[in-house]
């Protein structure tokens, strides 16, 4: 098969590599053109259960800024034309088959690490075999809803479950780079914020498995708490997803400002509390960052899903937020155009940004470089210790 | 009388012809200058009761991004300089009179379909003869609330007020292209999301009508979801004023994330829901569309209020809410100036974002011409039928 | 010692003199480098309390658009080129000394006048020490919880404490040109909007006085309304922290919109309430100031804290608020820079956002001089009868 380099790629040569703080896997297989379009939403469309769209209302997922930033950026990397018609972007992914189009997609994307959440189902590439793809370096990241939805399927009893909970989170804490949680969606982010006594965790541990169905998810909020202040005892970083994300989540319970009380309760222990995707709360998320040491901002899939709009929602970030307290992630899932778009999106809003700020005069060059830095990799190399 | 042409109107030449979704009557005759303030304001002043404006803080209206929006864009339409002095351009409408002023600015407006809420007071043009004055198409909206209120006005009781209500769903249904609701007015937008049961609804219904004062308003929160979902079930699409509008409404509880229940509850429908207006809320709008497929968004007087800014709004609108599902509307009410100004806003914020954004190579021309016909009315024409 | 002028000062020369109606007084002696840094944040970190940062994390507040800000702005007017290394910053500041640093910044601020909030503890200048280091005059606004505070620091009983704070306020009003409350950090925003009974009021001063601890904070609620309706009745402008600020708040309850119905039922006094910094819930603030006559709305440390973005959030501050309700001020606490950061800030979104408006022919020269005006100083000259 030819291989035509990707003449239009847009390049940033003087760019640091970026270090993708918070992802997931890529596809081993497919997508084709339906379930293709379900990965540029959160909707639940396509991808498996149909929200209930209206006969009158047919449209096409690429018809937002995120579609249009994968025709953009990726149909050069395929070689195509920027701005191809999805028909033929789907037809040129087909021929050119998943594996090539993974390989020169990841490659395209200048990313040399990636800290991978592997708590998502799906056939998706391991981080081992994310890293082999993209002649990169990749870590796990443990979801504590899923080691504990794990515990549930095998554990005879909740004395059984906690411990081995408390024994994964042990394990992790040794092989892994940090912790993820998804609170926001399973309770909101309106949390008690103090950790909870052994006696109620037993408790709530024993009704929910007692009412559990196979397969169950987590969603007791004792339970969570447990998990959350489990995580912050070992020091690593916690992630905790908030701001948009599918419709399983109300948007309105996964403001980053909800967890002010569990991030004063979580402060004397110092741990890292990431704060992901934060959008459209992510002033408030800059806000956290700035008046709290151990909070840091992350961005995640925002500056995918708001394509030509990335540097705007940046500028945002970059308000309140110390400049070495907010870190790059892509939070991509599924397929590879989203490491690409989300590395894309990021460099070019980052240099439209501080290339103004410079010429203004409103910042040096060095100290955009400096930043930059940061933001792409620098303090997350440190927060993670890689 | 002299009709000078409007020599220094910006013209955008090649823009597709909008359809207004969203808006109310022009006054049959004035305003006065006091009244006409009043209507570039959502203040309860000078339009009718007085907030109790300290004796302390006079101003003028007029200083706002409405009022010189309006001196910007309505002056050349009626022959004087752009940004003329306020007292000049009352003049001059006091001197073209009502009628003309009326056919002018409408006609300057390019607008060439409205949808009308004819749920408000006053003396205004019918749909038709807003029709005529703007050589355009008119269509009814039917609000609710008024609905509600003219049947509790004949009804006897609360059986037959609630069979006037539905027979007037019914006749709505076949003669109207949609309905509206000001529950975010009446109740805010935390309401229950399932419709309430038949005894309830009787119950309530029996209650309002025994408290209700002579025209009194209706608020009663278990009837307010009984219209809601009456006008779900015809499948019509159903318009929600969200976000900021006068002080009747507290904003804080017209955040259209609040609707995330309700929205859940009628997507088995299919039926269309249009969010209104939205700012400050809009990116949450935006969300909303983004993962609910019935869900539509409107920026209604948002760019109208907005002014010098309306491009930023736009631009915000533009991240998250798919390009299919956002829609044009002015929301003018009383003046016609509302609908040129709401037009050419949205035709200068439109323009100016996508010419950017093809500039930078972030969209395609085509795409840019594509999106900017569905929002303008392409959308709208299909979900309501026209 | 020699005294370079500021070469590379940037100038904005026909801008109108400043009136900054909200501010603190500027440290006597010092700062060293370590508690400099603590003034560029509101985080609770070498100023005094550490708030916990973990050892993992180490950075500088410099690295944040403040420190970048205060670095482009205060070096050249301390004869040094702007963005000068931090470490060269501070020595040159202690080679000038805390005096001759605080008249150059003070005098290249181009502030004319200052309303001081005189309730905040620290060996700080007074209002006249502020005036002289200036050339410029200065007034004072007096703090309602500190005003109670001193109150209960000497009052025998609730009846005394009560007479006092009476008497307090109503010396206050003869003197002082306006009052202002911290109620946010002490109850949040969303308090009951009527005032307290008597026979409530004097059974809480009565609890409150029985328990405080010595210099113990007010934050009992019925107290806190009694403050606020008592300054209202003087008639006298309010001015309410709203919006970020240090984490001693919870910024989601600090959205001036939770102030909603104690600002309906101040209607009918007609005293100004003016909302201060009110970020990252501007644009609500600017609708409230828009749709209530007696409110206004103030971005106080905002500017100085979004740096180089200053133009984007004054920008979205102008999209509701009426132009003659919008007000200057910095803030400034301990370090004079920060009046020179905030007044420059402000000149420069001022001048960019309008000369682009002006430029595209959104508003006309002469408004875009006016409104400026009123903003820098014109609106709060006639609030504050000065």
């Amino acid at each position: 098969m030819s291989a035509p380099t990707a003449p239009s790629l847009p390049s940033f040569p003087s760019f640091p590599p970026l270090l993708d703080q918070h992802c997931h896997g890529v596809l081993r297989v497919g997508p084709g053109r339906t379930s293709f379009e379900g990965y540029l939403t959160e909707a639940h469309v396509a991808r498996g259960c149909d929200g209930g769209q209206g006969a009158r209302a047919p449209f096409s997922y690429f018809d937002t800024q995120l579609g249009f930033a994968v025709r953009r950026w990726c149909a050069p990397a395929l070689g195509l034309e920027p701005h191809c018609r999805p028909e033929s972007y789907l037809e040129r992914r087909a021929e050119l088959g998943t594996g090539e189009v993974t390989r020169r997609l990841l490659r395209a994307g200048g990313i040399s690490a990636f800290l991978v959440d592997t708590g998502l189902p799906g056939p998706l590439l391991t981080p081992g075999e994310l890293a082999e793809a993209s002649a990169g370096e990749a870590h796990e990241i443990v979801r504590l809803e899923r080691l504990a939805e794990r515990a549930a399927d095998t554990a005879r009893d909740a004395h059984g479950f906690l411990a081995e909970v408390s024994e994964g989170i042990r394990e992790a804490a040794r092989t892994a780079r940090g912790f993820k949680s998804v609170v926001a969606y399973r309770c909101g982010l309106d949390v008690e914020p103090a950790p909870p006594g052994a006696s109620r965790v037993h408790a709530s541990a024993d009704r929910w498995l007692s009412e559990r169905p196979p397969g169950g998810r987590l969603s007791d909020p004792v339970l969570e708490r447990h998990l959350l202040w489990s995580a912050v005892r070992t020091g690593l970083p916690l992630q905790l997803h908030t701001g948009f994300g599918d419709p399983d989540l109300r948007l309105d319970h996964c403001d980053p400002l909800l967890l002010t009380d569990f991030v004063r309760a979580t402060a004397p222990y110092g741990t890292p509390l990431v704060l992901l995707h934060c959008y459209p709360y992510h002033r408030g998320a800059g806000y956290l960052a700035a008046v709290f040491p151990h909070v840091y901002a992350d961005f995640g899939l925002t500056l995918s899903h708001t394509g030509a709009r990335a540097h705007a929602v940046l500028g945002e970030l970059l308000e309140l937020t110390p400049f070495g307290k907010l870190l790059f992630s892509t939070d991509a899932y599924g397929l590879p155009e989203l490491y690409l778009v989300g590395a894309q999106l990021f460099r070019e809003a980052m240099t439209r940004l501080t290339s103004e700020w410079v010429a203004r005069g409103e910042w040096s060059r060095s100290d955009a470089e400096s930043v930059t830095a940061m933001i792409a990799g620098g303090t997350a190399r440190r927060l993670y210790g890689l």
